[in-house]
């Protein structure tokens, strides 16, 4: 699946579809040395609000202290490396990982909304930095974590399973409302 | 299927997920004369860029105008209505009528990116607002876009139909490998 996708063309749509500008990426360069030293605290935030709600606590149980990790080094790349086509290609996969876990999209969004509401709180409680600089940082901090999303998101190919699903149906004659039925009913 | 949802509960727990507390509602509410009167400009933009982008040019095609109209309506709406559960189940049956047009969940998120974007530019570049105010409101525009989209891509309910079909193939004793297959190789 992965390599079939073209990811250099990818990354480039996906820029333009989340505003994010190749003066946006020097902009989080410049705020690394600001926001990396804080990461470690928002990483924790973030696995304390999805530990408190026991829909999403169901998808980390067990497993917090490794994915803490993997979040705190993610959360560092957006500020510190280019944001090319592998990059693409590693939130690509990374958003296979959360498909696999049958993770339903909206927490993704759920997700982004608090890391990224953190990095905002973060940027702005800052001392050292106007409020123009602010002002450019909050627009390159909200579209890295939209590009982001949206190459994770790619993964979940909502609109192939919907439409293989729907030339299945035609295939086979049934309709959606017996194949539900049919899903309904069955117990393992 | 959206009166099985409990609405008040799942704004409740989306309110959690992203982070959007009761002062960040007043704090909305407080920014509404600043940012209400530009939104016009922020939907022009949201367009356009929609437009240049051939493959989500293809989903707004001759609709523009009457799509301009709703998303305009939505966005002052952010600022001035109760983030109530009839807000919550409005979003979802908006949320629904993107899966009914099979756009892809990524797009969705673009579009927010987008938005995003724009609120975080108008609400740096004013000239009234301190610092701490400034603060406020990036992560009250942050979450409350978060809580949005959340809600909308709910109705794409990805782990149903991913669920539904694995029930599917079960039931019927097909691989997966041979649904692909049929769903590829059927033709209109």
């Amino acid at each position: 699946m992965s390599e079939m996708l073209d990811f250099p063309q990818l990354c480039a749509e996906s820029k333009q579809l989340s505003g994010l500008t190749p003066q946006d990426e020097a902009t989080l360069r410049e705020l690394a040395a600001l926001i990396v030293p804080a990461l470690d605290a928002v990483t924790e935030r973030f696995y304390s609000t999805l530990a408190a709600v026991p829909r999403t606590a169901a998808f980390i149980e067990g497993r917090v202290e490794m994915l803490k990790k993997t979040h705190r080094a993610w959360l560092e790349s957006l500020f510190t490396r280019d944001l090319d086509a592998e990059y693409a290609q590693w939130m690509y996969q990374i958003g296979a990982v959360h498909v696999r876990v049958n993770l339903p999209v909206e927490f993704m969004t759920a997700g982004m909304s608090l890391v990224l509401r953190e990095l905002l709180l973060l940027l702005g409680s800052s001392g050292s930095l106007d409020a123009e600089a602010k002002m450019r940082g909050g627009a390159a901090i909200g579209s890295v974590c939209g590009f982001s999303q949206l190459l994770m998101q790619k993964s979940y190919d909502s609109g192939k399973l919907a439409g293989e699903l729907e030339k299945f149906l035609k295939i086979t004659g049934m309709s959606r409302k017996l194949f539900d039925n049919l899903a309904s009913a069955y117990k393992d």
